[in-house]
């Protein structure tokens, strides 16, 4: 039966998997945010081990309600965890154990790591955080699509990871609330001309209803479905992405599009001068995703994968949805329930200005989309400085 | 345990099921082909009800060699049948029983109608045909939707309808191996000349992955997944859709792609002065479904549905899926592994010059479907008579 773990209860789960020596001297800790999950670290005192517990909550906690939120995204996350490391090893956390009753996942603890958007708010550029995101989607993408898997044996993993609740909130707060005037929305009165504006956009309404059909109904690959940079530990050598309780079968542009989204937030956030670092990251994950997957692409068994076109096709449509979906996440992140640090820890002058210049980028994203490059983005950020640019 | 019925048994199972009254005298009598199931007609000689009780074989019979085919098809069949009956009740067979160890289906007797194809070939017109099938598609599309069923239960539908095998069928022969020099494909020796010209043809190989790629990946309403004219009852008056063992979620104009198919193909068996009521079918078809889809529209609880434009996509996806799947379909019935009579009962220099119209019609069908009308379809019949035209 389900129970919350306590500090002390988490040690003896440790103690009972055996995940320390005999004489292990153990110390707990919740360290989590609270409104989602649980998390313990348990360290040996005597040696500085650790692990981390995760536990998930059966709700959730979002602008003071509780939502009722189901207990087995811990085990679609412990599924994808183990998913992914038989792919991309080097990219995830080790999963050591993990119980569907007690929604819980034992997991390497990366805390010598920075959580990237914090660090990238602070100025920290981790250099090889594009060439190892562009491998992790490259990789997952490739191996769980029909490209690179059994068809067959995809369409079990498709069933597996059906994944409803969890995606409700995405198809909610990415795709619908935001382009509406829902309750759910949260922006500051000053913002009030520039949202409603937004909210009569029949273009970007009709352009943003197909971005969400695509979300609802093309199980592509598998996807990490939240891959913002809050989901990624990093340093200058390292790349880890956590918490794939969204993941689910889904267009093989949402977790690009969702990432190079909030690099863009963490751009706008910044002085001009600042911003190159954002726009190669964009442009280099970019690349290492399309020459990685061109090379994976090889080993497919799909006879149509030797037709001349095809990966083309597929590539093409993965940058089409990444762009659209990218515009999509910078517009609900500005104005919709669920905002970031980038913007929302500026002075309001500085964070009204750079609002404005997210509403009217990510509209662009979404109207675009169909013509733009990647280097485009960044010309795009420029022409969206001021209204009517 | 599973195990093949016998006329007794099947009588047995009537009787145990109490379909008939307590003084029937039944009879049983076996009417399948042998290929794929069983199928029993039992009739009370005393009264003339009757019954069919259908039940999958383990293995199909296909060109002499025995394939192993799962059971499961048979609870899809009849989940199909029930999901299909509670949005069109008027256009299926009505299920008594179903019982998923002996993979057997007791439904209505639908003898007093004809299989549309053979009705077909005898010049008959059904007149009620395209009204019935267009309302059929559109109602079970509209309904499985996400427009217009909630969105979390669909999902559980997508997952109950995974159908591995019966899609690998169709992938293999339809969408790939008549593509290829692949061994199941089987045509005439005087056909050689042409296929070898298919087979070499990049423009239409990179379009068919891209229709491939739909049929793998769109979720997005539940298909019947077989709709061609063979699985369709009819007389002048009545039509009722049979066999969804093929049923799946996926693209909304496939199940339309292969209805048109088969009626072109109906049409390029006969001469060119009787071939109006075909094409009158086919767009009595698709103004039924657009009709009939428009209005249901009207219910759906989508945000986006009250978004300009969104209903036209939407509409404008399907009849581009629609007239690719189409090409498919012709192709394959053509020159794969499963023909249709419409064109193999023809004596050999007829057939031989439908069978090379059919695959200039299905190449332009699947190369031109994004800027195709559905009253071009009708011209498009006309421009292929000939090579080069």
């Amino acid at each position: 039966m389900y129970e919350p773990l306590t500090e002390q209860k988490a040690i003896a789960l440790a103690v009972r998997l055996g995940l320390f020596g005999e004489d292990a001297l153990l110390s707990s800790e919740e360290i989590g945010d609270g409104n989602l999950n649980l998390v313990f670290r348990i360290v040996n005192e005597r040696t500085n081990d650790s692990i981390i517990i995760k536990q998930a909550l059966p709700y959730a906690k979002v602008v003071g309600e509780s939502w009722p939120l189901t207990l087995k995204r811990a085990t679609i996350e412990s599924q994808a965890l183990r998913t992914f490391a038989s792919y991309v090893p080097h990219y995830v956390p080790k999963v050591y154990y993990s119980d569907e009753t007690l929604a819980i996942t034992v997991m390497e603890d990366l805390s010598h790591l920075h959580i990237a958007r914090r660090g990238l708010i602070e100025g920290k550029t981790f250099p090889r955080l594009s060439e190892h995101i562009g491998e992790f989607v490259a990789k997952t993408a490739f191996y769980t699509s029909d490209f690179g898997m059994n068809q067959q044996q995809k369409k079990k993993l498709v069933q597996q990871f059906t994944n409803p609740e969890l995606c409700k909130i995405t198809e909610d707060l990415v795709f619908t609330d935001p382009f509406f005037d829902h309750d759910t929305n949260n922006f500051e009165a000053e913002l009030r001309a520039d949202v409603e504006q937004l909210w009569q956009d029949d273009v970007l309404q009709r352009e943003t209803a197909k971005l969400k059909r695509l979300f609802l109904t093309k199980a592509d690959v598998l996807l990490h479905g939240d891959l913002h940079t809050g989901s990624i530990f990093a340093s200058d050598e390292e790349t880890k992405v956590i918490d794939p309780e969204f993941a689910f079968y889904g267009p093989i542009g949402f977790d690009l599009g969702q990432f190079f989204a909030n690099l863009l937030l963490n751009a706008l956030s910044r002085h001009e001068r600042d911003r190159e670092p954002l726009f190669a990251h964009i442009e280099n994950t970019w690349d290492v995703f399309t020459r990685t997957f061109a090379e994976l692409w090889r080993e497919s068994n799909e006879p149509y994968a030797r037709t001349c076109g095809v990966l083309d096709d597929i590539i093409g449509d993965a940058l089409v949805e990444a762009i659209g979906f990218a515009g999509c996440e910078v517009i609900r992140r500005t104005i919709g329930l669920a905002h970031v640090a980038d913007l929302d820890e500026l002075p309001l002058e500085r964070r009204l200005h750079a609002k404005r210049h997210a509403l009217r980028l990510g509209r662009e994203l979404i109207v675009q989309r169909n013509t733009l490059t990647i280097k485009d983005l960044k010309h795009l950020v420029q022409q969206t400085v001021h209204v009517n640019s």
